[in-house]
């Protein structure tokens, strides 16, 4: 990823100085793929920083968690007020946080930024997301922006803010990532498992999807793994293991979900279909004595199809208004600036999650940077209530095959839930009351002098006992 | 909470001495509720410990957190090696673990209980899951599963296990107790606004269903607030602001869930939905802007309502085997020792969550101790597969006619995804392996030389590029 970075950005004019802390790995980067290139290697800490103008712009690529801080630690005794230390890694944005705040007492510059796109991304323009101290972003701006992807002439990269913003923004990214990737495996299990389709007809559904609103990265390859064939000619993709590791991002943002109160259940839903494919062997055990019903597809094919794209595309809708909804109660909660027209904007191009969709996002966000919620806005609005039939219909029917599709069917409920004036939680809020005297809120249009708007009231359920309080107990 | 239980034990036989900070408190405590009984008051921490029996039994009942650490801090002084130091409160497990080491130090054995049951529990029988240091468990037996609740004669209270398992153990039963309180929710949304029933005809489904395999204290409870009339006769439930809390033991459950990767989604849903609730502004304007279906209802009602039945049932089924599979995973994690029958038998009385169900639990793992899942025991893989076509109905006519069932179609998901031997994760890491050359495992069944079994493989999917590795990326 680092010497991909350097190429990237030597290719675009800037002159460029590696250094790692194993040497031999920078004499054979140097002799190879950065031969005749703008790169000069640096054999110890102390070189890389005296070879670089000032004020200094140092970037790490190594390790997130201890490797960072060492590395600012060993980077510190060489450098001055002013310079700045970029952090390129996937850390954690409360260790950006820390680090910006502590390397600003020192007066150095921090930046911590995430990086999209996987090592052709990296190489070629990746997607960034910078964020930390703003002081810094005059000084990077450009070489950033130039090594960046691009999207219809725009740069996929602008200053994110304040601390772990950047980071912030990276970490929803892959939570987004993850969830985009769990839709694009149950269409393909309703396709292989409900209609009986083969690898190559997979494809082509793909490759068409690939031409209208779903068009993206992630599509696309999905068309190209379909097509993939083994030695014996058959698809390799039925031969890989169907368990999915997940310890990373993707866990980070559905915990800060639960931690700032936000729904983002797709991304929740998508963690957890993960942890569930890694428990192979249980799951073999459980298929020998639980039984389901097996799927009788009769009606017409294409049609059938077309309402999975629309139930993928409504989905994706229903995740990205999550990830934003997230996004802006992190900004209110941390107190951040954050730019919504430009995360989109980011996230167009270079990233794993790139696609013709995110165009569409940053026009709603363009057109209205103060928009509450994605769904709101016009073409979404419309595009959601399109794709409604296709997607109940594909939703009420992986329930009655046995085919699982929970980032669809919890895409779904959210929808269901978010455009609910009235949901059922006046008689949950009454049960926590009845038990353990939690108090509620009366509805504003039943407000009245015995239950006044705003007050916590209790009521004495069962005619028995005193006047209790739950003062000590939370359910 | 601390004076019920104080009057409790008091009941049984034994002496108790009573203290609180606001000393006020303890007077008029010992002057009115406390009068004629076998309670002592003490004005001071001195006097408190000074009149107990040693090794001194010290339960605290104060808020969870700071306050926990204070009052242990303030009773150490005039404590003695031996002494028993018990927080009933709703503290966090991590926390009772750091408590336990610590204290085991001084010499002072520390208990973490969990206690269930609200105010009422707490005075006539809660339900108590006591873990910390073992060496306590003799002097606080006979105390404990005296005030503890009874079922079928045997209390509710029984060793839990280890450092914080008790409050991990109480922390995963009000992870359940969320879902339980979600999944009455939704059927209840589904009566009354799929089939347009009033309260009353609810609270006479629910009187039915409490008779049945839902038996349990929560879905007494809600036929009886479903009767409970305001005074201009309406119901009072339908009044009550839906927009519920949650700060608390729910999204801690989901969030170790996810640290410990376990696939615990119908809490995760819960809590989801309780944000969700929360947005009670925000649903009223997405209300007015996006649409959806109306439900029209025209099969066998009753029919329907025992469908409804076996979805709530099938439901808690799967929440229950997602609760063990996860307190199952933590004693691993943790190397706690767990009693799997004796949390099922803790739950059954006394606590929110009691029910008949848990009867039955405590029957498998009796029979079965080393039970791999609830899933697999011969009562629930029974009652699973009879109740698996009304399951499949509800959760298809929610999606069709628009209403919420967050939980009952995660539920379903979940057990649709369990039971399959081959998930769609292969084209999941086949994708991983694309973008970020992530690597995969081939399935056993198709491991040769070229792919053996248990390596990490690399493809080069594209045929261009070289030899990438992804070291340091993470998605």
């Amino acid at each position: 990823m680092g010497q991909n970075l350097i190429l990237n950005a030597a290719d675009h004019g800037f002159h460029v100085i590696a250094f790692n802390r194993t040497v031999s790995k920078v004499d054979r980067f140097m002799e190879n793929e950065a031969k005749g290139k703008n790169v000069e290697g640096a054999h110890s800490i102390q070189e890389f920083v005296s070879k670089l103008k000032k004020p200094r712009r140092m970037m790490l690529l190594v390790m997130a968690g201890k490797a960072v801080d060492d590395f600012i630690e060993a980077l510190l005794p060489f450098t001055e007020e002013g310079d700045i230390i970029i952090d390129g890694g996937n850390s954690h944005y409360p260790d950006t946080n820390r680090r910006t705040k502590y390397l600003a007492e020192k007066g150095i510059r921090f930046v911590g930024t995430g990086v999209s796109g996987g090592e052709e991304g990296a190489r070629y323009g990746p997607s960034l997301m910078p964020g930390g101290n703003e002081e810094a972003w005059p000084y990077i701006k450009d070489v950033f922006q130039s090594i960046a992807a691009k999207s219809d002439g725009e740069p996929c990269c602008d200053w994110v803010g304040d601390e772990g913003a950047g980071h912030y923004v990276k970490m929803v990214h892959n939570g987004i990532e993850y969830g985009d990737m769990q839709l694009i495996t149950e269409a393909y299990d309703i396709m292989k498992r409900g209609l009986g389709m083969s690898a190559d007809e997979m494809a082509d559904v793909f490759d068409k999807w690939n031409k209208g609103v779903l068009d993206s990265f992630l599509i696309e390859i999905t068309r190209d793994i379909l097509r993939f064939k083994d030695d014996d000619g058959s698809p390799l993709v039925e031969k890989i293991l169907d368990a999915a590791g997940q310890k990373g991002t993707g866990k980070w943002t559905a915990i800060n979900a639960l931690d700032l109160g936000m729904p983002v259940t797709l991304i929740g839903e998508a963690v957890f279909a993960r942890c569930l494919s890694s428990l192979k062997e249980e799951r073999g055990r459980a298929a020998k004595l639980l039984e389901g019903p097996t799927p009788k597809f009769d009606g017409d094919k294409q049609e059938f199809i077309d309402n999975l794209e629309q139930a993928l595309y409504a989905s994706k809708i229903i995740s990205y208004a999550q990830g934003f909804m997230l996004i802006q109660n992190a900004a209110k909660e941390y107190k951040w600036k954050l730019n919504k027209p430009s995360i989109a904007l980011m996230w167009r191009g270079g990233c794993i999650i790139r696609s013709v969709f995110l165009k569409d996002i940053t026009s709603a966000y363009r057109s209205n940077p103060e928009l509450e919620n994605l769904l709101f806005d016009d073409f979404f609005n419309k595009a959601i209530h399109k794709a409604q039939p296709g997607w109940r219909d594909i939703v009420s029917k992986g329930a009655l095959w046995g085919i699982p599709t929970p980032a669809f069917t919890t895409a779904l409920s959210f929808y269901d839930g978010y455009r609910t004036k009235d949901l059922p939680a006046n008689l949950l809020q009454a049960q926590r009351d009845y038990f353990g005297a939690h108090t509620f809120r009366i509805k504003p249009e039943y407000a009245n002098e015995k239950y006044p708007q705003g007050d916590n009231i209790h009521v004495n359920w069962t005619g028995r006992g005193g006047n209790v309080s739950a003062s000590t107990y939370t359910a």
